[in-house]
């Protein structure tokens, strides 16, 4: 029997037998290849979403697979393909998918939160959810594309430009993929990570990389920038420090774009914004271009994603996977191979 | 002699003489003719801003005059000319000068905060920040161009088009003209405001008007927009509670605009700047083309000025006009004539 991880609350995984389901005629069956554990699952796992989420639930949404069975409507996909599924089912019908942000619809079934996800053997999606991976692109490599797809996402809708000076506030799995999708597009950029290894990994990446807990972040900023400040600063810590500093690192006009999730709503300094004339862009998960442009991207080679691929568990290391995040020390980003 | 009003610290006005300056080769001394009374005047009698200032100061910046004495290089302008002065002298060797936003200079002189203003009968100023009013134009609204120049600016930086639905966080004096620009650009105007004068006056004005402490103005904004929610939303309170509803007044991708001063950091709802991918967009004072803007519409007969002056009286009746904005009653701009 297929096999699949359940969180079933209480900080609790079961690992247990999963029946593959049959594909309804404009779904598609997967079996899975590799899938990243996401913050997300973390926070799920610690029952913060306890009140969204149908329990037992099977996380996962950072995958890559293979298609397995067709539903008898879909067209342009065979057995056998290899694919990353960008994860959203939208109503079609509120104001934000009428608007054209079915990405942000105000009922979006996010696939693996929402609905069962991909840490388990074989995954029934809708066939509008996938995303073709080319040869060049490993397995492991595709279960980066739905990150990859946020980093993408979060650049273009910041409108980063050759020549930018980026700060990135927060060196973890996201925040990295934000500065490297940055640097490719031509900006030089600088991270902020409190995290001693997080910090050592950025730099091994090439870029500079600051602990504001030792070193006067805003001090580098304005050495950099001949006291003007930064283009674009992006908050991916979710912080309260993080939001402080955030606008004492911008030019005059210049553009923070907050990736992070902030639990509590932190103290802003709004008069900031006015005085300088600021700007602030929210972010949130991606649109098929995203997941197009990370799919090239990564499949040209020009990434360094073995580098925050901290380890490889089958499906029964999740729990340790989650201990591991918890713990906070030498992890980037842990994918389990189904 | 010729008269000025002086603050002196300790909420103290002292009236007294006020040698007229010679110009400088560039500068121009003006008569002044009216001279309205901005909040910001009153916050430096409140003493807030006593670590800027230079006292005895001649407060005023939102005025009319004539022009009376031109600097030797002065060129373009003749004794008698209308004028309105923009009151910024910026430094043009910062950052902010170098990347072309000279009116938010870091190192900017603001006349009649950071150097003497208008509450006199004689004003010395630099020719460049002299605008024409041209004869359609009375010096009692030309005394209004300031703040009719901020609302522009602000309408201009929003980017509002026509149909867009906006409300208005703030209904006294730069609030309601942001909602009259706003309206004149086209968009369907909403105007929440605590104080019953204003309420009634947007009222009067033809805007729906909400006292957010009575009526559900989220409800309201929701069912104005198909449960959408506004495209755009000027902060115009300064209050935690503008702060807090602006987020939850946005359709997905709406734009918080911050014209309002925020004394301290309020708490600002980052998860929704997120949930929604909402953008803010701070502003501040005006640039050259937006006292032509503001001079053009106040020339046009198309706002309906006279209904914001609430009273007219001479300089001496300086520290009378605070006491009436203190009291918070019925009050919306009190002109003074010199």
């Amino acid at each position: 029997m297929a096999q699949a991880a359940y969180y079933e609350g209480n900080r609790r995984i079961r690992y247990g037998d999963a029946a593959p389901i049959a594909p309804a005629p404009a779904e598609v069956q997967l079996q899975i290849s590799h899938c990243g554990i996401c913050g997300t699952d973390l926070h799920i796992f610690h029952g913060a979403m306890d009140a969204r989420v149908d329990m037992p639930l099977v996380m996962g949404h950072e995958m890559s697979g293979t298609v397995q069975r067709l539903g008898s409507e879909v067209e342009g996909f065979a057995r056998g393909d290899a694919v990353a599924v960008m994860p959203l089912a939208p109503c079609g019908n509120c104001p934000a998918c009428a608007a054209g942000h079915s990405h942000i619809c105000q009922n979006l079934n996010f696939l693996g939160i929402d609905t069962p996800g991909a840490f388990q053997q074989y995954w029934t999606v809708p066939a509008h959810t996938l995303h073709k991976l080319p040869p060049a692109l490993s397995l492991q490599h595709g279960a980066l594309i739905e990150p990859l797809a946020v980093a993408c996402h979060d650049v273009r809708l910041a409108d980063v430009q050759a020549g930018d000076k980026v700060v990135v506030i927060g060196g973890g799995p996201i925040g990295m993929l934000v500065a490297l999708v940055a640097r490719q597009a031509g900006a030089d950029v600088l991270v902020s990570e409190v995290n001693a290894y997080r910090v050592e990994l950025a730099q091994h990446l090439g870029f500079d990389a600051i602990n504001p807990q030792a070193t006067d972040l805003i001090a580098a900023v304005m050495q950099r920038t001949g006291g003007a400040g930064a283009d674009i600063v992006f908050e991916v810590s979710g912080s309260q420090a993080g939001a402080s500093i955030m606008t004492e690192l911008l030019r005059t006009r210049g553009l923070a774009v907050v990736v992070a999730i902030f639990a509590q709503p932190p103290a802003v300094d709004l008069f900031r914004f006015f005085w300088r004339e600021l700007r602030l862009q929210g972010v949130r998960v991606y649109e098929a271009e995203d997941f197009e442009a990370a799919i090239a991207l990564a499949a040209s080679g020009a990434l360094p994603l073995d580098a925050l691929i901290t380890d490889i568990r089958p499906l029964s290391g999740l729990h340790t996977g989650f201990a591991d995040m918890e713990a906070g020390g030498s992890v980037m980003k842990i994918l389990l191979e189904l």
